[in-house]
């Protein structure tokens, strides 16, 4: 068996069910694998960020890693910012790049690159596979470091370890996705928790899902106010679930949200930053003399640790959950409030949301509080492009499910090639595009930073006219059904309609 | 003055005159004084891929560097691929990259990455600005490490050396673009080439424009082969111009035609390696027993190396060029032949050819040899997706010429955002898309590595169809008049038409 068989038959083993790829040369055996290997299927992207991205919604739905195929360097940087994003939102990726043969890399052609090095910054676990007897050992050492590290784990295959033999797939490893919390921490967390004036808690990982939300709505009902990460890789939410608070994006709102609070119990997360710094504003999200305290890590199972919370703060068996509310029909000219009734209204049981809508999303977040219950997904690293990939991904994880992706237009741009995916695939996933022609995020933050005032220069970088992108046509000419809208009861009708038909639809919500 | 001044200014004085921008919360305070740099003409891009692939071809075009400036380490990443590029070409660029406050990092805020790990392997030189004061040294620094380097060189800019002051412009350093020769080796070199049985003389960098160029073709008289590197910057050819052949891409092509070769004599660039190892095929493009000696190397000015070779040879004063010939207009289904022949036949006088037509561009490059006078752009670093960006900086370098990016619609797709701002800012680009619907060199390359018959999978890895991308919408759906031709005739026409007109323009071409 040749080097690229011994790794991708190991990684089937393990459980890799996709490969998000877009090969090159020096991955064409890899690909002679994938065709061979019956139980990975195999999804091509036009552009690597859309195969990252992908793989991290692939593994927030599934639970567990699928694999990448990036060409060379080159490959991986395109591939960087959604690993990135993946990294910040521990989710596991088998990330594996294709090298040059070895005997060829001190000849520096025109692909040679320090792959090692690009990978490291964008990785919880790098290695480069020497000699085809490595390809299985290392392969199942990927995916443990991924599913254990909770983050990309890239594996760099040179052609020659691919194209040789002998080499043989290994076992899996084991692996910890995540640890069992450490009751004496929970323990004194509590009574930590039961001294103060003003306690909170503050929650993200499995604490977010199934079990883990149920204790958070009891911690909550015992009197203990719970929020949770403003930006975590996933939360069920919806009608019957409970809705914790959320940590504020901007400083000052942060504090004046938790004015008064004495102590702040971290389960699942660590010490809340501000996303930016600005001048003269606050970096760390806590009052002055409020203090942080860890009742559970980031690698520990937070759901398992706020049930034994909850159970020692003697908190009742159950909590508050949401109400199913379904607002009325918008109407009038398009607003996101009216987009954010739409979707509360429409929006179907156990629907999959990916948010890169930046700042068109949060009326729409807060509206679907109390929408049918679904999963929610955030853009974790803050590298703007995630939402379409996340949504490729989550889609081939749950082909049973609907997929929507939010999407402002200035973010959607850095990966539209996600769009062919979901044609190629025929994926579940119906897109919004917020068309407000602008980075409108920048210009309140141009604002904020204190750069004074904005003169024509400014002003051009940081809008989207001239031209206007028609997403409608961008997204059929890639093979996308598409509409535009520019009122409130077209963007109804249409999100209905969309919603409930097969296939990858796409509309513009012109704002 | 802030930081974020000093460096813009210090870049101004250096001779900086565009800046190729994607920017964020963290690049606001740049943002603001580039606003006020009436020196730089700010150019935005939809994605960083486009703005270092814009400096790139300003560079080539330009001879001097563009600034870029870039979105924290996911927009580092997002630009890696054509910084590659950039690298392998000896292209300078002084690479801006924005940083959280120095005092946030510690923090781990959702876009805090390890943006100096990521940039040493894109870069020629790499350094973040710790203080205001830094801002100004470190920007003359970035300069001349750039020129000096023939390379992209990373600024990281954290935000409060950008807000804070006091800051100061700092002075242009020296810089080497190029070392002079030495008559030494020269004198040895031609030695050797006089007693060689076959020599052949290898050349690039500046070997490949004016004086080099004329000197190239008195070696040629002199009775001494004349190859040029199969990617090198850039070109001066057509009509009038002396045509040096080319490396053979495929090893074994590259050994056919230097069969017999002795010696071979390297100016301006280094012993020729393969593009990618293959099983069985020869890696270094040299016959066994021909002899590699070195008269100058990347870093000497390789045209005024040739003109004292040629000297040294005792050559002619002049030798062969190219005579001006029209091809006759072409007629029938489309082929890259009749493309070729248009383009041909209505290039016009000092136009600009970014190339990154993979597989469709050979017989274009190759009947365009007797074209009017151009310069013709190759794809350095191997990383696809340059095409169109180069074409952008080349554009904003030279508003005088015209430009036309040769392009495969597997390598478009990368950098598709280009053509938006081809729109925004009204280059003169005439964009041409090879819609084969294939990435049509991995078809010959999954042969080539051996990998074994195509099954399913691998055929779907490697196509482009299902859907067929419809390049007229895409561009259209940007702001770039479009057409779509299957037939020779159609092109001919369209191509003589838009070629005249100004602004972009897009021809999708079936074949």
């Amino acid at each position: 068996m040749f080097g690229a068989q011994a790794l991708v038959t190991t990684l089937a083993d393990c459980g890799v069910r996709a490969c998000f790829a877009n090969p090159g040369t020096s991955e064409m055996h890899l690909v002679a694998a994938l065709d061979r290997e019956p139980r990975i299927r195999s999804v091509l992207a036009l552009f690597e960020g859309v195969a990252t991205g992908a793989a991290d919604g692939y593994a927030r739905i599934a639970g567990r890693p699928a694999m990448t195929l990036l060409h060379l360097g080159s490959g991986l940087a395109n591939g960087g910012a959604n690993l990135h994003n993946a990294r910040k939102g521990r989710s596991p990726i088998v990330n594996v790049v294709g090298d040059h043969a070895t005997y060829h890399l001190h000849l520096d052609a025109p692909l040679t690159s320090d792959i090692l090095g690009l990978a490291r910054p964008l990785s919880v676990w790098a290695k480069s596979a020497p000699t085809p007897a490595h390809c299985g050992t290392l392969a199942a050492e990927a995916y443990a470091a991924a599913v254990s590290g909770r983050g990309p784990a890239t594996l760099i295959l040179p052609a020659d370890s691919a194209w040789t033999a002998p080499a043989f797939p290994a076992a899996p490893l084991a692996s910890t996705p995540a640890h069992a919390p450490s009751a004496a921490a929970i323990e004194a967390a509590a009574r930590r928790i039961k001294g103060a004036a003003k306690p909170v808690v503050l929650i993200a990982g499995t604490a977010l899902q199934g079990e883990g939300l149920a204790a958070a709505a009891r911690v909550e009902a015992a009197g203990v106010r719970v929020l949770m990460d403003t930006f975590p890789a996933i939360q069920a939410r919806g009608a019957g679930r409970f809705a914790p608070s959320r940590m504020q994006y901007f400083g000052e709102m942060a504090l004046a949200d938790l004015a008064g609070v004495d102590l702040m119990a971290l389960v699942g997360t660590r010490a809340p930053a501000a996303f930016f710094a600005y001048p003269g504003k606050p970096s760390i999200l806590a009052p002055e003399g409020c203090e942080i305290i860890s009742a559970a890590d980031e690698s520990t199972d937070a759901g398992a640790a706020l049930a034994l919370l909850a159970d020692a703060l003697g908190a009742p068996k159950t909590g508050p959950v949401s109400p199913l509310s379904r607002p009325g029909a918008p109407s009038g000219d398009l607003s996101v409030a009216d987009i954010a009734a739409s979707i509360a209204r429409h929006l179907p049981e156990n629907a999959i949301v990916a948010d890169d809508g930046v700042t068109s999303s949060l009326p729409i977040y807060a509206l679907t509080q109390s929408a049918a219950p679904h999963d929610w997904m955030f853009l974790t690293g803050g590298a703007i492009g995630a939402g379409m990939p996340l949504a490729v991904g989550a889609a081939v994880a749950a082909p049973d499910r609907k997929v929507v992706a939010l999407t402002g237009d200035g973010a959607g741009m850095y990966t539209n090639q996600a769009l062919w995916t979901m044609a190629r695939e025929g994926l579940d996933v119906l897109t919004i595009v917020f068309a407000n022609r602008s980075y409108r995020i920048l210009n309140i933050e141009f604002q904020r930073t204190g750069a004074g005032n904005m003169g024509p220069t400014a002003h051009q970088m940081l809008s989207l006219d001239g031209p206007a992108v028609d997403w409608a046509a961008l997204a059929r000419a890639q093979g996308v059904e598409a509409v535009r809208v520019t009122r409130a009861e077209e963007f109804d009708a249409a999100f209905e309609r969309l919603i409930g038909a097969p296939g990858p639809k796409l509309i513009e919500a012109v704002i």
